[in-house]
C-alpha cells in the first residue's frame, strides 16, 4: 500500500512501498468468492521470462514448520527458485502444485526446452473458517488467471489466496511493503509480501498502541486461541549467496514478534526469499562463473529492511483488508476498530 | 524378496525379508503400463485404521535435496507422519498429494472428524527415460486402486512407483529388506522400502563383486551420467523419540554407498522413518503423557539394522526387476548379467 | 529481580522471577573486577548431584552464529546436557572449557567414575569494551569459585560474566525472569538468564516506551552500531523431549525482538534449554524406558512462557546493573535515564 | 602417502597424494609419547599469512554430533574459517582453543590488528585407551611447535593427534589423500585430511578384500564395540561457495561406509570443509564483492574426489601407522596382518 497510517522503522520505502518496487517483480491474484468459498491464488512473478532458464537465487527458513509448504527441499539444497511463488489454502496445494508444473511444461515448450523435471514452491495458509476448505476448487484454470492478472500494483488485503484468511482473530489476507538500502552509492530494494493467517486478538500489538490487541479482546469478550499461520516471501535485486539470503529473510521473525506473535505451535510460519541478482543461468556452459555478492559486514542493512518490511507489509495485510463473511462466520476488518 | 543371492550383513532378517515384517504394516502397488507410460503409485500404509487419529512417531533426513519429496517440513518440526506415505513420478506429486488429501478427508469423515488440515508426505523419483512424465496420469482413482492393493505380500522390482525407474543404468524399482534386533529379550523389526532411480552402471558395486559396475560398463561401452534419485522408507516397531528415528535413518546412506553410490548432485535421496510404537493420539487429553523410548546407548543396534536392510532393499529393486522397455529406450535387469 | 518497573506479558511469575524458581537450579557468579577487567564467569548448576551420570534432557538454538559458544555439536545429536553451562567472555572459553573438564574429572572421581570423555557447554559475549579481554585470566580457581557460590538469590546486573557488558550501549549482564505454567492442575516453571550485550541504542523499545532509545540516542547524539551478543539459558521442570524444548526455545528471539533487537550480523546469539525432568541415567541398563512428554498440543503454553520470560530477563539485565568504567570507557546504566 | 597398496577409485592422484597437494597448504604435528602419553597435536595451516585477515570459505557438516569439536558455530552461520585447523584429544580441546587464540593474538599483533574476537576451529578424537587423557599437557607450547613443524610432505599414522587413535580395534590416526579434477581445461586439488579413531575390527572392510574385518575378528578371537570418533578435513582450490562446500563434505561419508564404517552412535564424525580460492579479505570496503564459483552442473567431480580422497586417507592413516603399546595396552598396526 503506498501510505500506512503507521509508522514503522527507520529506512526509506521504495515508490509502491511494495515488493514490486524490486524491479521486474509483479504480483497476480486469482479470488474466488462465493457463499461457501473464501479463498485464492496469489502468484509472486520473478522477472525474466523462464525461471526454469534463468534460476533466482534462494533461500527458505521454517519459523514453525506446522505447515504444507511443497518444495522446500531443493531450494535449501541448490540455493535457487525455478518457478514462480504460488501461495493458496491449505488443502489446496497438490492441485496449485500439479497447475504450476502444466505451466511450466508450457513455458518451457515454448522456449523449446523438454522439461521432465521441475520443483514449483507452493505455500499455504489455512482459510477454513470462512473457506470451505475441502472442496478443492483451485487448479490449473484458477493458477493461470492469477499470472495473467500479475501486475506491479496489485492489491493487497481480501484478495487472491488472501481472500480467506484471518489474522489475529481480524481479516487478514495478502499484505506487502519494502524499503531501500544504498551500498556504494547504489541502492536496493527489499520488498516482502506476506499472506497472513495467525494470531491471537488479544496479543495483537500496533505501533503505538501496544495494549491495542489486549483492549479490543476485552472490549469484544473474545479471544480465540492462536492458530493458522503466516507466509512470508522476501524478494530483492541485492546480490547475495544463498547463505547471505538464508540470514537475511530470519531476520522476517522480528516484524512478527513486534506485533504481538509468539510463534504459536499452530501457526506454520515459512520464509521465501529469492535475489533477483545474477541470475544462475540453465545453459550456462562454463565450470567457474563470476558472481556478484554482499560484502559480509553490510549485512546490517539488508538485516534491518527484512524485519521493518515484514512488520509493514503485516500491517498493510490488515489494514486493506475489508471485513469478510463466509463459510463458518465473519471476519472483521481491523480498519473499523480504528 | 524372501532371499537374494547376496548376503548383506550379519543381522537376522524378518520372515519376509521385507517392510511389512514389522507388525501391521503393508505396501500397495498400482501400476500404469502403457506404450508411453511405465509408471505407478507405491503406498506404504501404518498399522492404524487413521494415522491422522493416530500419528506415528516419525522423522526425515535429506541426504541430497536435489528432490520434489512433499510433506517433510512439517514431519521435521512435529515429528510425526499423520497419512500413509505414497511414492510416485517426479511430475505426479501434486495430483497423488491431492489424492491423499481425498482419501484422509473420506476417513476422517468415515471416522467423524472434520478435516481441515492435513500433511501428506509424497515421494518421488524421475522415471522420465522409461515413461512420458509430462502427461500427468496418476491421481485419485490410482492411489485408492495402490491402497486397496496393499499387503503384506508385495512385490518388489519393476512395480507401482518403480515401474519406470533405473539404477545404475539398469532397470530399479522397488525393494525391501528388513532385519531383527533383540533388546531386554523383546524382538524388534527395522524395515525399509526403496524405490532406487540413481546411479552410473560403472560405479555400482555388488557384495563380494566389487568391480561389477566397472567390468559391466566396459562389456557394454556404456556409462551415462548419474541422474534420478532415491527415497528410502524406514519403518519400525522399536519404541523411539524422533530425534532417535533420526539418527537412525541417517544410517541409511551407508546402504547406498557400499553399494558403489557416491551421492550424486542429480539425486535426490530422501529417507522418511516412522516407528509404529506409541502413536501420538489426535484427541488425547492429558497435558502430560507417558511414552516409551530407546535407552540411547544400544542404537548401535537399529543404525547398524537400518544400514544393512537399506543395502540390501536396494539390491532387491534391482534382483527383482524385470527388463522393461519404454517411452525413450529399454533398461535391462540386472538378472540378465548375473 | 523480585519486581522490574515494568511489566511484560500475562503469565504468573515464580516466586523469585529467576532461572531458580525451576527446582533445584542455582546460580553462582565469579567477578573480575580490576583497573583493566571487568568480566567474570557465570555458572547455571541443573539440580543433580552430577549431571555426566543424570543427564539433562536439553536443547540449543542458534539465533545467529556468530559467536563462540562450545559444546552444541553434542547436544544437538544426543538431545542432552551433562556439565552445569557457563558463561564468560569471548576469548575466555577455551579456558574455562578446560577448567569445566577439571570439574567434571573432579565430581567423576568423587563418584567413582573414571571419566575419559565429557562435553562442556560454554557461552560468551564479547566484553571488549569494558574488558581487556586478550589477557585471559578466568581459569579452574575462577570456576571453581563461581560454583561454589552458586544459589537461587542470586544478583542480577553487572556481575559474573556481566560484568563487563554492553546492551543498547547501555550496562548490560546478566538478568534472569520465570513464568508459571499449569498444566492438568500441575504446575511447571520456565526459567530464562541471558547474557546480555548487544543492540543499537536507538533501537531500544521498551514496554509502553516504544521510542526510548531512539529519543534518548538523540538526547544523547550518539548511536554506535550493532555488535556483541546475547547468550539465553533456559530451563523448565516440564516434561519435554529435546525436540519440543527446541520448539520451545526458539520462541526466547521474540522476547529480544519486542525490545528492539533485529538480530544484528555481529551479535552471536543463542539458546540452550534444558528441562530436568526424567534424566537420562548414565548406568541405565534397560533397553527400553519410560518418559514423560509433554502433549505437543498444550506447548503454546510454554511458548509463551519463554517469550515472556526472556524480554524481562533481558530488561533485568539492564535495570540492575550499574554504571561501569572500564578498559576503554565507561557505559552508563539504564536506571539513569529512567 | 604416495603410494598405497590399495587402488581407491578412478580419479588422477595429486603429487604427494596428501592434502598440501592444494596449494600453500601445510600440515604440522607435535607428538607427545611418554610412558603414560600417547597423542599430540596436528594443525592444517591454510595458504595465508594470517587468516584472520584473509578468510577461508567454509563450511562445517557433522554425521555424527556425538563429538566436542569447538568452533563449528560461526562457520556454519558465516561460511568462513579465520584460523588454523587444530585436532587434539578429546579432553584437551579446551587448552587447545586457548593455544589458537594466543596464536591469532600474536599473529594479529604483528599485523597491526588489535584482535578482540576470533573463532578458532578445534576437533578432536578420544585416545584414552593409549593415553592418558585425564592429564591434559597440550598447550600453548605443544600448539606452536606443532605450527613451527608445518610442512607439506608431513607425516602421517600414528603421529601428531594421531599418536594414540584406534581405528577398528587397530593402530589408527592421521591419513591423507588427493584428488585432482579438470574444469574448463583447469587443474583444482581436493585434498583430505583425517584424523581416524573408530570403527568395530569385525566391521573393517579393505578393496577387494570385503571380509578382511570379519576373518581377523575371528583369527585374533577379539571384536571390541565401535568407538571413537573420525575428523574429516577437506581443503581444496577450486571456488566455490560456501553452500556448495557443504554439499561436497557431505560426500566424505561414502568413503567411511565403503570401508566398513555405519557410523557408530559413540563416534563423533565431523567434516570441516574449506576453499582456498578467493578469500574474504577483512579490510573489504566494498559493498558488493565479485566472487568465482563453481558451476553446480560441474559439482559431481568434487563430490567423487571428496568420496575417493576421504576413503584412500582413512586407508591410509592404518597402513602408514605403526603398533603402539600406551596407557591401558597396545594397538596393532594394520601392516602387521597385510
Amino acid at each position: 500500500m503506498n501510505q500506512t497510517v503507521f509508522s514503522v522503522g527507520i529506512l526509506e520505502k521504495g515508490a509502491r512501498n511494495n515488493i514490486a518496487d524490486v524491479p521486474g517483480i509483479r504480483v497476480g491474484h486469482y479470488t474466488l468468492d462465493t457463499e461457501t468459498h473464501k479463498t485464492g491464488v496469489t502468484v509472486v512473478m520473478p522477472p525474466v521470462e523462464n525461471p526454469f532458464l534463468e534460476k533466482m537465487t534462494a533461500a527458505c527458513h521454517v519459523i514453525n514448520g506446522f505447515g504444507k509448504t511443497l518444495g522446500l527441499v531443493q531450494v535449501e539444497e541448490l540455493g535457487t527458485l525455478e518457478t514462480p511463488i504460488a501461495l493458496t489454502n491449505t488443502l489446496n496445494v497438490g492441485r496449485i502444485h500439479d497447475a504450476m508444473v502444466e505451466y511450466m511444461l508450457d513455458i518451457c515448450k515454448r522456449d523449446g526446452v523438454d522439461l521432465v523435471s521441475v520443483n514449483p514452491v507452493i505455500a499455504e495458509c489455512n482459510d477454513s473458517f470462512l473457506n470451505d476448505v475441502s472442496h478443492r476448487d483451485l487448479g490449473i484454470v484458477e493458477l493461470y488467471a492469477a499470472i495473467e492478472n500479475a501486475c506491479e500494483d496489485f492489491e493487497e488485503g481480501d484478495v487472491g489466496a488472501g481472500k480467506g484468511m484471518t489474522c489475529h482473530s481480524l481479516k487478514g489476507g495478502i499484505g506487502s511493503a519494502s524499503r531501500i538500502i544504498e551500498l556504494d552509492g547504489e541502492k536496493y530494494t527489499v520488498g516482502v509480501l506476506v499472506l497472513t493467517n495467525y494470531g491471537k486478538l488479544s496479543d495483537l500489538r500496533l505501533p503505538d498502541m501496544e495494549n491495542f490487541g489486549r483492549d479490543l479482546a476485552e472490549q469484544l469478550r473474545s479471544d480465540a486461541p492462536d492458530k493458522g499461520s503466516c507466509i512470508m516471501i522476501l524478494a530483492t535485486d541485492l546480490p547475495v549467496e544463498s547463505r547471505q539470503l538464508l540470514r537475511i529473510i530470519r531476520r522476517c521473525s522480528v516484524g512478527m514478534a513486534r506485533l504481538g506473535s509468539y510463534i504459536g505451535h499452530g501457526s506454520g510460519e515459512v520464509v521465501i526469499g529469492f535475489s533477483t541478482a545474477d541470475p544462475v543461468r540453465q545453459q550456462e556452459k562454463s565450470g567457474i562463473v563470476s558472481k556478484r555478492v554482499l560484502n559480509e559486514k553490510m549485512i546490517d542493512l539488508p538485516f534491518r529492511a527484512a524485519a521493518e518490511a515484514t512488520e509493514e507489509a503485516v500491517l498493510c495485510s490488515m489494514l486493506e483488508a475489508h471485513t469478510v463473511k463466509g463459510f463458518r462466520g465473519e471476519r472483521k476488518a481491523l480498519r473499523e476498530y480504528l
